[in-house]
Order: structure tokens, then sequence, then C-alpha cells
């Protein structure tokens, strides 16, 4: 039988991308003990860096949440490949780290992280709410609007 | 009797702010084993954020000092409620890490985060000895100058 | 005999750096459990500063890559303190944040922080493999062009 957050994933018409290899002397996913530490995840789809650019200048809103959303989708096929194909076994998500790419005059990062606090919740029910760290940056990698990292516990 | 930080507290003068509500699907604080990971906090006085702006732009040294005392104030609210209302069961801060929004040429991160640090130690003694990354960024939530998070070991 | 960590060092020509103190009410290393929290380092060489300013603008990314690697030596230094000597009683490198001073349109950062993670793997071996994320940021304390933390597993 399919656990609570494959159902879910179901219900909600979601495929998680394939989860990204790292390209460097690193690795997606390192657990220790119940902790799952995941490395920062961009907005990738199909493969490809998608939201390119910084809120408060190209980036919409409505792209950032987007990109959170993205981000988060990867966060959790990280965590499913490390849990050998099934997030039942994931107990709790336990924090995310969230960094915006803007202008300095951008401050709305609550609302574009939103995207993907929202999605955990869908997809891991209580589980999925988390302590939270939303940031503004200059820049991040190839040029993405969002990058997130998380930190789970897991069976 | 009161705790060892509960006393120090009232010999302080210090009265913890409320702990701010998780405004969205996230939560202040996710206990994991004897973790007890803490949301980033924003330098809230009375239910507002105060010390709005850059540090090297408008925002002084002073008022940054300020800014990130009042952000372990409200870890510390935060971690306080977790423990069931007494800071006696924190064991030990293991880690802030704090984020400065300042200028390109605002480098004095740590004087500015020292307000966080001193007013831990000043609360918890000994255990309140932390590991620490001070990091400047381009712009946080509600405009604020500075945005700390943190890592508690509790019993 | 020695360790395989301390015999890759000797193998690789590399002396640690004498791990710098805390120079306020923090401390470099947090051991809670069997993880290690380590403070943010910086690229100290010979106890100073080296490699400021920022990618994309004075500091070239062969510089940016010497700073990682830098840091990279700066953490595992305080490791080694706080694992008494024997880098041996580090069984896994968990998780590394690094955070690259540049301008807005500075996006290689995954190639500035591999200075610090191809390092970790020449010195641990496979327990340097870690989870990693890397962003830009506005500027960093000192001036400095890098600053990585990192969470360790230890016996």
């Amino acid at each position: 039988m399919a656990t609570a957050p494959e159902t879910r994933l179901q219900q909600l018409g979601i495929t998680l991308p394939v989860p990204a290899a790292a390209v460097a002397n690193y690795v997606p996913t390192v657990q220790t003990g119940s902790l799952l530490f995941v490395s920062g995840q961009l907005p990738m789809e199909d493969g490809k860096p998608v939201v390119l650019g910084r809120l408060g200048d190209t980036v919409s809103l409505e792209d950032g949440v987007r990109a959170a959303r993205l981000c988060a989708l990867n966060l959790l096929a990280q965590a499913r490949a490390a849990c050998r194909g099934d997030l039942g076994r994931v107990r709790r998500l336990v924090r995310m780290t969230a960094y915006v790419a803007g202008t300095p005059d951008f401050v709305d990062q609550p609302k574009v992280v939103n995207g993907a606090s929202d999605l955990m919740v869908q997809v891991l029910g209580e589980a999925g709410r988390h302590a939270r760290v939303a940031v503004g940056v200059a820049s991040l990698p190839l040029n993405v609007a969002v990058e997130i990292e998380a930190v789970f516990e897991v069976a």
C-alpha cells in the first residue's frame, strides 16, 4: 500500500523530478543518525534550471513562488531517493533555509518561500510543517532566483 | 525555584517578547531528538519589526547591534515556548546563523552580531557560548536589518 | 599509527593552520551528540584574512577557489582541535554551507566552492563527500571573498 505522502503526490497529480546528481565532490544528501541533510536545490525542471534572474528586477513574485515550489519538489525528490523510493520514511521536515536572489529593495522573501512551504504541507501533511529561514541574497548559482536547502528527520 | 536562565532574565530586567506566530505553512520551532531548530527571527519589538534598512546605508552600527540583540530575545522567547516556559531546559545554544542586511562595502557583520552573542551569554551563561556564522546579505524580510536562526540542545 | 586523514595531510604536504580563536562571545566549535558544528571560517593564512573583495569585481575565479580551499583548511583545523588533535575521529563531513561575496551578476559560486569540496575529499576520502549549499552574498566579515561553515559527524 502506498504511504500517505506517495498517495498525496498521486492525488495532487505531481510527478517528482528525477533527482539531480551532484556535479562535483559533494553528494545530494547525507544522513547522520535520523537527520537527513539535503544539498541546496535549484528550481530544476526537466533537468534544466528555470526562473532565472532576480526578484525586484526581471522575476515577478508569481514566478518566484513557482521557483520556490520547484525547489521543494527537487528537495522531495532527493529525500525520496535517500529513503529508497518511499517518502513514507520521512518523519518530519525539520527546517528549510531559503535563499531568494533579489535587488536590495526586494523584501517579500516570505511570500516567495511560501511556494515551497505550501507544497511541503500539501505532500507531507502535518509532518511537512517546518522551521524556516528566508533571506535575500545577491545572486545564486546558474542565475536561478531561488535556492533552498533542507533537513529532514527520517525513519 | 527559578532555573538559572530565568533568574538571570529577572536580574537583567529583561522581559522576553511574546513569541511571534508563524504566519504561513511553517512553525516557529521544530524539535528532533535533543535538537531544537528555531525559525529565523527578526528584530520584533511589541509585535512590530524595528531597525529597518541596511547597515552601511541608513542603519548605524549601534542600531545594528540593537537589532541583533532583539533577534536574540525573540530566539529565546521561541526556545522558552518550545521548552514549556522554562529556559532551564536549554542545555546549550549550539549555533546561530546571523544575516546582516548591508551595502556591499559593509564588512563589520561580526560587530553587529555580537549584540546577539553577548545577550545569549548574559542569559544562558556558559551554555550560551555557541558556534556562529555571520554574513552580509542584500535584503531581509520586512526590510529588517538583521535576521538570526538558531539550533539549541534541549533536555 | 597515524589515521588515514592525518596520513593524507602529510602526503599532500599540507600543514593545517593554527585554528583561529573566536574573538567574541562565541566559540569555534560546539559538539552535540555526534554532531560537531563549526563556526563560519574565513580564508585565513598565517593568521591574516586573505583574498579580499568580491567575485565578479576584483577577485578572480582562481583566487575565489583558493579562498574556498583556505576556508576548508581552517574548518579542518577547527575540527581537528575539537577532536583532540586527530582528524581520524571525523566519521563524516555532513554539510558545508558556503557564502561567496560577489556582484549580482556573478553566478559561478559552485566553481568557487569546489575549491573547498575537493580539498575535503582529498583529506578525508569518501568521508569527505558532503551535502553542500553555495550562495552568493553582498559582503562578508573583514571583506573576505568566501566564508564556509560546516557540520561534521564525529566519533
